[in-house]
C-alpha cells in the first residue's frame, strides 16, 4: 500500500513514522508513506496556498489549484485512490471504514491547517470525508496519523502474532476483562484471588463475566450487536443485581 | 496549564510540539507540555516497564510501578490533575470534555503501547479513561496529541481571533455551508454566482441555506438540539424536497 499525506507542515510526522508499528510497517515495505509539502505545487512566486472566502467572512481558504495539483503529481499511474480530506463535517472514522481502507493501493490525505477549503475540492477532487470524531482539531494531521496508524495496524504482517490475538478478542464485540501482571501486591492493592488459582477454567469464566461486566457498566450499546450465550445472560443477571445494590 | 504525556515513545511527540498552534501557545506560555519516558521510572537494572497477564493469555501489560512513580514524579504540588488513560474501553472524546479539560490546572495522559494496562492503574490512579472513537491505534499517544491540541487550541489567547470566529460558527449545531475562494472558475469548475453578487443579505441567506443543507444530507442528529427560526424551518422542507427528487 501507498499512503501519501499533502499538509503544509510535513514536519509533524516526524515522530509517528519513526516509532513504532508505522515504522516496522515501513521496513518491512508492507507499506510506504510519503509525506508531502503541497505548498511546493501552488502556483506563482510566493507560492500562495491560502485566499480569502468570496462573499466575504473571517478566516482563510485552502485554494483549489495546489490541492489539485499535489494529488495529481502523487497519484500512481492506473490506480484510482481514495483521497481523503479531514473534516469535521465528515463521516466519522470508525473500525470497519479502516478495514475497508486497509484493502486499498493508494490512499492520498489532504491535510487542511486553515478555516475550511475551497469547495470545488470537496466536490470534484476527494472520495471520502472523514471526521476523526466530535472534537474540533487545528488541522487535518494528527487525524492523519490516527488514521495511518489505525490502518497500517491491519496489513497483514504489520503486526506481531501476539499482539493481534489481543486485540481480535476487542474485536468480540465486548470489551476487554481488566488485567493484571505482577507483583500480586503493589502498595497494598492486590490482585483478585482467581487469577493466582491456576485454575483455568474458573479464570476464563471470571474474565468472561467481568468483560460483561464492563461492558454493562460503560458501553450497554455494545450489547445490541452482540449475541449472548444462556451462560452469559445468566452472568448478566447476576452482574445487574450486584451492580444496582451498590 | 501545564500537561504532562507519559510515553515510551517520547520522540513522536517531536513534530506536534514544534509546528502551529502547539508550538505558538508553548511559546506564549499559554501551556506548558512536556513529555516523560516513563521508562526511566521503572525499577530494576533492566527497567522493565511491561510483563505477562496474571493467568495468561497472549500480550504483554504495563505494570503498575512505573507508571505510579511517573505520575507522582511530573504531579503538581498541591493541584489535583486529571489524569487521563487512552484506551478504547474508555468515554469517547468530544468537544464538551475538551472544554471540561481546557479548564483544568493540570492534565497527565498515560500512553500504553502493549496490550492493556495493569488494573490497578485505572482503578486507583486514573482519573479519567478516554477513547478517541470507534477504532484501534497501537497505541495512546495519537489520542493524546489529539486531545491536546483540541484542548490547546480552546485555551485564551491560543488562536488569533479570525480563527476562532469561524470555529464558533461551526459551534453553532450545524454543519458548516461550503466555501470558496479565488479563481471564480478553476478549470470549468465555478464559485456559484451568488457569492460573486456583492448583495449581503442574499450571501448570508444562502449560506444559512446551505448549511441546513448539509447538516441535513449528512448529520441530521444534530437537529434534535438546534432550534429552528420559521424561516430556517421553511427552507429545511423546501431542501428535502429539492433533495428528494434527485
Amino acid at each position: 500500500m501507498k499512503i501519501d499525506i499533502l499538509s503544509i507542515f510535513p514536519e509533524m510526522f516526524t515522530g509517528i513514522l519513526t516509532e513504532s508499528i508505522i515504522k516496522k510497517a515501513i521496513e518491512k515495505q508492507i507499506v510506504e508513506i510519503k509525506v508531502t509539502d503541497f505548498r511546493q505545487y501552488a502556483e506563482g512566486k510566493h507560492q500562495v496556498v491560502d485566499d480569502y472566502p468570496y462573499g466575504g467572512g473571517a478566516g482563510m481558504l485552502l485554494k483549489a489549484q495546489p490541492i489539485f495539483d499535489a494529488v495529481d503529481a502523487v497519484k500512481l499511474p492506473e490506480k484510482k485512490p481514495r483521497i481523503i480530506l479531514m473534516d469535521p463535517a465528515g463521516k466519522p472514522f470508525n473500525q470497519k471504514m479502516a478495514e475497508e481502507f486497509a484493502r486499498e493501493d493508494q490512499l492520498i490525505f489532504i491535510c487542511g491547517h486553515y478555516e475550511g477549503y475551497d469547495e470545488r475540492i470537496r466536490e470534484h477532487l476527494v472520495t471520502d470525508e472523514v471526521s476523526l470524531g466530535d472534537y474540533i482539531l487545528t488541522g487535518g494531521e494528527i487525524g492523519a496519523m490516527a488514521m495511518t496508524d489505525s490502518i497500517v495496524r491491519l496489513l497483514p504482517g504489520a503486526l506481531g502474532n501476539a499482539s493481534s490475538a489481543v486485540h481480535d478478542s476487542f474485536s468480540s464485540g465486548l470489551l476487554e476483562h481488566p488485567h493484571y501482571t505482577r507483583p500480586a501486591d503493589y502498595a497494598g492493592m492486590k490482585v483478585p484471588d482467581v487469577l493466582l488459582s491456576g485454575n483455568h477454567a474458573v479464570i476464563e469464566d471470571w474474565r468472561r463475566r467481568e468483560s460483561l461486566r464492563r461492558t454493562y457498566l460503560r458501553r450497554p450499546d455494545l450489547f445490541d450487536s452482540y449475541t449472548m450465550s444462556e451462560k452469559e445472560e445468566q452472568w448478566l443477571e447476576e452482574i445487574k443485581n450486584e451492580e444496582g445494590t451498590k
